[in-house]
């Protein structure tokens, strides 16, 4: 009765269910060719390798640079406010972000396709490694799909409960009083599942590696956040419920 | 002279210098308590492990809920559009975000220090694992830090390009036309860099391990690009610049 777009909200920062990862088993790297160490910070390097995966045997070099000519050139156009609107505009969308609450009780309204399509459309707007955009956005609507979802997220999340994460997170997360059972995933209207694709295809099938895509797309969902906070509001009496932000 | 916050949006992305990492040696695990592997679905297993590493020795399991004691209970305040309302509003969003560009020249314009404020703020509304918010933000001004700062980055990224990427990586950043130059570090009048905690301090000093830190700072960092694009706008000339996109 309540959540309208947190519906989303709540449901998209759980769904990352980065399946691409499956369908990619291991690094290959062609034979005398071992990635060059180099000596200073060491993070960095740790940093580079994200869940990015090389795949040199596979690619050509040139297939980036063919498919960029086909590329039309759209001129950078920008605008900017004034200093007192830049100040208004920045505290105004602070202030509707700062209502955002991740939330484990969700509304079962509809929300309109054309309004899903646009906050995705938004989230497709964000930056990513040498600009290979490696998300991939599912909209489910369908009651039976919807409750096949909530069934392999229950079974995997009983087991991260039980197993996977151990007793010092398991303790952690109490205050928040979670667990594995997650019922709004029947009662949103809408689920977005997001994945990540470690790698693509170039136009001849072979792979192509995306670079940093776990930051990128966790960049997209940020967006996502913001696009639908942002369809929101107007005053609505409802119960007041239990905070809880994932 | 021409963009104006995309002096920030463009630096936001480039800055992710993870500096805590270096702090945060190794994992520790209790000795006679090896993790527990789950059988079904290996790529929730090593999702799991983000970069998020298990102090268990180092932490007490009563310090998370003593902290829940002294936060002050927020009742969540709902409100919604009506549907033409919304579409209107998702559809603006969209239209304003896919106006943004990730650039490599960036205008010397000042930006009011309560927009800074006001967007990173915006970006501390994420959503993170068990609400750790394991994210830093440092504003710096000073030109000296600023250019010390390049100094840094670009001895880290030449590194990067002539050994850590790899032939095919460089290979496919040549479309970007990207190097390890970054004149628009000294450029940009204000530079925001984000830190992602590994690990915070509870209050008697020990570590307080943060889930899933890499995903939540990226989310957080989609947020601040949103809040950025949101602060600018009104028309201005200037001149047609090459598209990157980071």
């Amino acid at each position: 009765m309540f959540l309208l777009t947190s519906v989303l909200v709540g449901v998209v920062c759980l769904l990352m269910v980065w399946i691409f990862k499956s369908a990619d088993g291991g690094t290959q790297r062609r034979k005398g060719e071992p990635r060059a160490r180099a000596e200073a910070r060491p993070w960095v390097d740790e940093d580079l390798k994200d869940s990015t995966e090389v795949h040199q045997v596979e690619e050509d070099a040139d297939e980036w640079q063919v498919s960029e000519e086909e590329v039309e050139h759209v001129p950078f156009s920008h605008t900017r406010y004034p200093e007192k609107e830049m100040l208004k505009r920045s505290q105004e969308f602070y202030e509707l972000l700062n209502k955002r609450r991740s939330v484990r009780f969700i509304s079962n309204e509809q929300v309109p396709v054309e309004v899903i399509d646009n906050v995705i459309k938004a989230a497709g707007t964000a930056p990513s490694g040498a600009h290979t955009e490696p998300w991939t956005f599912v909209v489910v609507k369908d009651p039976d799909v919807k409750h096949k979802i909530r069934e392999i997220i229950e079974e995997e999340e009983e087991i991260n409960y039980l197993k996977r994460m151990g007793p010092q997170w398991v303790s952690d997360l109490k205050k928040l009083r979670t667990n594995w059972i997650k019922e709004y995933l029947d009662t949103a209207p809408v689920l977005i599942l997001i994945f990540k694709q470690v790698h693509g295809f170039a136009a001849n099938g072979k792979k192509k590696t995306h670079y940093y895509n776990e930051i990128s797309v966790s960049i997209a969902c940020g967006i996502l956040l913001a696009a639908l906070q942002m369809t929101k509001t107007v005053p609505k009496e409802l119960a007041s419920i239990y905070l809880l932000t994932l």
